[in-house]
Order: structure tokens, then C-alpha cells, then sequence
């Protein structure tokens, strides 16, 4: 039990201790971690000098055994009563403080591992021809994104412009996105590096990687359409991706690792892992404060490890902030779609708001919000927090 | 004149002057330009902390009006015979120092803005289709790459492995890439950042880009061939992309500015500049010191600064030290062609060498030098350097 005060029903008790980094009431960025409603300025709690950052980029370096013995004595605080008095003063009410992007993102990449994503986007976009692609199975399909404009959770989004076409054939137009999407994602967060030219085998996942994130790869699909061939999504998705502040250490998802779902053909050696590393996280996509979806995680088809193993399995090396996204979770039915091109089927069934309003893509104003919970130790729940933006019109410069 | 030794004919003269990092004897990394074949200590020379560092980054976040001024003050400093007795000391020998990787790289992103090489490409891969796809003259296509494996003329490049196909149909195989081949290309350096969701206009290039230098995009065309569809290339190039130690500010390149090729159809408002910023470069790809071919840049379809307003114009951001190529340059014959795919036209030629050996893609232990020169001032040349890179052999770890 801890001394800190967590109301009831919270995800965010002993067993999670999620790290961010935030500005406290006329005070500098550093790093915390979140306990019930509130947040533990580290550096005052552990004093150590890597939590005086604005990014938890050094703590992620230290390293696994670090991360854990750090976890422990967090712990070992929170639940000894003789350190209230000294810890209560840097135990921030979370809305009195600012939340920041928690890490310096080094490079970003984006996988596409959920098979039902898969198959509703081949089925949506090439009706005439086999939904899976014949790569798909066998490796993780992925893609470098923008690092650079990789947002914290509550930074508007302007809808981008870009080239379009109206109609196959047609000559291309400049203008706003109008058909502007979301895509709900889970990010993995790489703490320590690799040398280049020596891949990570598949089990040493644990080792590198820290934590996840909930992840929002906002994508213009009307600009993606046009541009992507033959080198892949650009300026489609370029603009803006957000992620939640909260980085919750793999320590906290003991109770939610699952086996991954049967994989046929059987991948080949580099991709086998012995562990489990399926999690069964359950999201949530709102739109406007209406649910619209929730996509279970447990299903993904390819797991973290795959990724970060196929990920590196060319030499590729790692660097402390790597963020590594899941792509588009999508269960089995409508109702658990990551996205609007699938939720709508393309816009043969719009989304009914309760308002009256529908939608197909968003529309100016809209505010879009992913939240994720996954199973804790003892039957408590893992809060995953939530990454949340508002759309802004094209043209008009929030800054 | 200068009082520093220039040998005749050398492409380092008072014209020049690149910026990179480098390593004294014994002593720690910090910035210099080259004048000959001496580089000059900046931090010595000019007294500014912001050159001892290990990166140019902090320099190129001061923006245009002071990269004029350092450049116009050390003009001075080496014209100067008085300057002499005082900055001999801080001029070394280029044999007597270690070149580092001159910028911290923050997003890479590269594109593809040959007609010759798309046109090639699209022959050779796609021969029953048109081999300009639809929307290559709208637009200039791009992608992600990785930034964290940008590496310095000099390193060693494993060969990657990789899943494969052996032949259309069959099941994938892992092992190392048997078509590994080089991209003779041009990288420009980003100096100063712009705002989350204000594009670039296409006239703001030279506020943002301070220079240029060599890069070879190495890339494994069987990984590439199997991984790319839909979301483009990704371990096929993200093992290594290598570039030239220095960094040719755009100031050096006033007499290397030409009109880009005639346009058509005319690009969209938001590509068309009315400056010139085609670039007369002249490369060379030499295969263990024979020279393969010379790619012209001045015919490049996509100007640098089309490049950048398209890559901005979704309202993405730029970073100092972002990193972006040209893409594959190739001329219009075989012996300009800038990838040994298009010049062994996918094997049916292969490259012969003085030494009787043949090649179709590169073997382990070729070394491949990328070089490059542009017209200077007075009839001067502007020598840009040399990125090399030695290929090793799979599984064989050089550090």
C-alpha cells in the first residue's frame, strides 16, 4: 500500500509508476513518474541529476538493470510511511503541472502488424487483387516516419495540405487534406543502443526496450494515395504524430503479456521467439468524447520482439529515444477498427455522432483521444493514459 | 591570395572553404574548415565556443546572416599575412587528423528527383508498365530514411542480411544480400529550424539550407525488392547511408548555380521559384579506384529547393541538422548512370575492371569512392571531397 493518495477504481496505483516529463508550477522540465492523480518529481525524490532533464532520454540509456532497480525504489518510497513528509512537497497535483514530449525521439519507424489492418486496407484500396500483399507474412512490413514531429498529447494538429487528385486520372490539386484520418498505435520506446552491423536477436527485446505509449500516426490519406508510389507514405503522415506523455515500463505489463496468435507459414529463425510478448492492451478511440472503436492489442500478428528483431536484422543500429509504433490496431470487427478509412469502409458507412453529426474523415474542431488499459498485477488495471488533439483548420498557424 | 598552402590546382582554395569536425593529434573534436590540405581550427582561429564541439549543429542553428559573416571573417583571417604567425599552430595537416561525422543528423529523408534514374528504374523493375509512374512529374517523390546509420566517408559497411526471394513465387530465404549496390547521390544540410505547420516557401531555401556534401545511399536491391510494397524501401537501405567529411556551404556554390531542366508539365504554385538552384556538380563512382561513371547533377529534374518546399508543405517542421538527398543522380548515358543496376542495366552488362574482374553488384572488399566538383569563382574549382566506404563481409563485425 502506498501513502500516496490514488483514488479508487485508478490505473495509475503501485503496480504502473509510468515515467514522463513535466513542468511544475514555475519550475523546469524534469522527470516523474505518475502515482493515482498526481506526480513525483524524481529528482527530488531519488536525487539523482539524470531526472533534472526535459527528456528521459539519460534515465533510458542507464540501461535494464538500472530501470528496474530505480522501479524498486520508487517503489520502496511511495510505500514507506516515514517518507511522506519529505516526499509530499514534490508530489505535484497532475493539473497543476505541464506535461512535455517525454523523450527526444532519435529515429521513428512504423509497422503495419495487425493482420485485420492489413487486410481491410488491401480490400479498400486494391478490391482486384489479393487483400495480403504475399511479403506480408513473412516479415513485419515497415517504414521510417518523421522523428521531428513526433508531438506530446494536447499539441494541435493543423490539417495539412498537399497534392491530391480528385479523380484517377485527373491532374493534381494543392489544398487541405480532405480526407484526414487517425490511426491508433501503440509506441515502443528503445532505451539502450546497438552497434551498427550486429543485429538484436529476438530476445533481447527486454534489453532495449523501456516502454510503450499510445500513439496517434494522424494520416492524410487523400495525400498518401497520391504520393506513396513506389517509395512508401511521406507528407501523409509527416505533419504530425502524437503520443501520449506516459511511458509505462515493460515492468508494469508483467500480467499483460499473452502469446501472439498462431503464425503460418512459421516465420523464419531471426523472428522465433521463445518468450511471449502478445500484450493485451485494450484501447479506445474517441472521437469527441464518443467511443468509436476499441482495438484489442492481443491479437496483433506480429509481436514487439519480431519488430525490434526484424527491425535491426540488417545491421541497423539502435540509439536511446528509438520509437518503434505497432501500425494501425484493428480487431476482427468493425467495432474494433484503428481507423476511420476502415470504421467507414471507405465512406460507405459514415460514423453517427451523437450530436446528429456523421463523419467519414474529421472535420475541423474535431477532438481525437486513444486511451489503453492493460491487466496489472493482482487484478489491478494498468491505466495507459491517453494521447489526445484537436484539429485545426489549414492555413492557421497555432504558433 | 591566402598565406596557407594551396598546391596548385587544388579544389580547397580560398573559395571553398568546407566546413567539418575533426580530431587533432591528441587532442579532442571540434570544427574546422579546409583550406588545401590543412584544416583550420575555427575554435582557434575565431575564439566562438560554438566550434568546440563535435558537431557542426550548434553553428548551423545561427542561420544565414552568420554563416556569411564567419565565412567573410575567416576570408579574412587566411588573407591576412599578419594572421599567420598566430594561426599556424591551429593548422593541421588533413593526414595528421580524424575526420568525424560532421553534423548530428536529426530527420533524413531522401528522394528521387532523377528523370533519367526513375525512368531507368522503372524499366528495369516494372518493364511491362510505364516507366514514369503518374505522379513523378507532379510531384517529388520521398521517403523516410534512417538517420541514426548516417555514417562518415570512411567506415567500414557490413554487408546486410536480409530476407529475400531467389525467384518470384518461392518462399523467402535470410542470409546476406547478393545484389548490394551504391546510390551516387547529393545531401544538403539543414541549418536552421522552421515551425510545426508553416511550410517552407520554395523562395526561403537558401534561409534554411547552408551546403551540401557527397552521399552514397547504399542499397541492397533483393531485401528491398521483397520488403518495398506497400510502405516503401526500409532495412534495403537503413544498414548504412554514408557521406563526405565536408560540408560545402551554398556560399562556395554561386558559380555552380544553372536553370534546372524545363518543367512539364509546369509544376504547382507552391514549386515553382523563380531562382535558379540547379546545380552544375560533377560526380564520379570509382569501384576500387576505377572510375564507373560521372553523374552530372545539372540535370536533375527536382531542384534542391523544389525538394524542400515539397517536403514542408504538409506544415512539417525542419530541425537543425536535418539531412535530405537528391536521390540517385543519372545522366542520360550509361556512362553517367549513378547505380551499378542501371549501369550493368540489372546484370545484362557487367562493369569489367582493370584487374580482369567483373561486377554486377559490389563483392566483399570493394572499396567504392564517390567524388565531386563544381565551378568556383574566377574559373577556381570546387573540390567537395570524397565519401569511401569499404564493404565487408556479413557476420564479420568491424568494431
Amino acid at each position: 500500500m502506498t501513502w500516496a493518495p490514488v483514488p479508487p477504481g485508478s490505473g495509475f496505483g503501485i503496480g504502473n509508476l509510468p515515467y514522463g516529463v513535466f513542468v511544475p508550477p514555475g519550475g523546469r522540465a524534469r522527470v516523474g513518474v505518475r502515482i493515482g492523480d498526481h506526480v513525483l518529481d524524481l529528482r527530488a525524490a531519488l536525487g539523482e541529476e539524470e531526472f533534472a532533464r526535459a527528456s528521459l532520454n539519460e534515465f533510458l540509456a542507464r540501461g535494464r538493470e538500472f530501470w528496474t532497480a530505480t522501479r524498486r525504489r520508487i517503489v520502496g518510497l511511495l510505500t514507506d510511511p516515514e517518507q511522506r513528509d519529505r516526499l509530499v512537497d514534490v508530489l505535484y497535483p497532475v493539473s497543476d503541472v505541464v506535461l512535455r514530449l517525454p523523450i527526444e525521439v532519435a529515429d521513428y519507424v512504423d509497422f503495419y502488424a495487425s493482420e485485420r489492418h492489413a487486410t481491410n486496407l488491401g480490400a479498400i484500396l486494391r478490391p482486384d487483387s489479393a487483400a495480403l500483399l504475399p511479403n506480408w507474412k513473412h516479415l513485419p512490413v515497415g517504414y521510417h516516419g518523421r522523428a521531428g514531429t513526433v508531438v506530446v498529447s494536447g499539441t494541435p494538429v493543423t490539417r495539412p495540405c498537399g497534392q491530391r487528385r480528385s479523380a484517377a486520372g485527373a491532374a493534381p490539386v494543392f489544398g487541405p487534406s480532405q480526407r484526414l484520418d487517425v490511426e491508433v498505435e501503440v509506441g515502443f520506446v528503445v532505451g539502450t543502443p546497438s552497434a551498427l552491423g550486429r543485429p538484436v536477436p529476438v530476445e533481447d527485446f527486454e534489453r532495449h526496450v523501456f516502454g510503450i505509449c499510445l500513439l496517434n500516426d494522424w494520416s492524410a490519406r487523400d495525400i498518401q494515395a497520391w504520393e506513396y508510389q513506389p517509395l512508401g507514405p511521406f507528407l501523409g503522415k509527416s505533419f504530425a504524430t502524437s503520443i501520449s506523455p506516459w511511458i509505462v515500463p515493460l515492468d508494469a505489463l508483467t500480467a499483460a503479456r499473452v502469446p501472439g496468435p498462431p503464425q503460418d507459414p512459421e516465420p523464419l529463425p531471426y523472428l522465433r521467439d521463445s518468450q511471449p510478448w502478445g500484450l493485451d492492451l485494450r484501447l479506445e478511440f474517441a472521437l469527441n468524447g464518443h467511443i468509436v472503436s476499441r482495438p484489442p492489442y492481443a491479437q496483433m500478428y506480429w509481436t514487439p520482439a519480431q519488430l525490434l528483431s526484424h527491425l535491426t536484422c540488417n545491421g541497423a543500429s539502435l540509439r536511446t529515444g528509438d520509437l518503434f509504433a505497432s501500425g494501425t490496431v484493428s480487431g476482427p470487427v468493425p467495432e474494433e477498427y484503428g481507423s476511420l478509412i476502415e470504421i467507414t469502409w471507405n465512406g460507405a458507412h459514415p460514423v453517427r455522432l451523437p450530436d446528429g453529426g456523421t463523419r467519414i474523415f474529421l472535420a475541423d474542431g474535431d477532438v481525437v483521444t486513444l486511451r489503453g488499459t492493460a491487466p496489472g498485477p493482482g487484478g489491478a488495471t494498468i491505466d495507459l493514459g491517453a494521447v489526445t488533439g484537436r484539429v485545426g483548420p489549414a492555413g492557421v498557424h497555432p504558433r
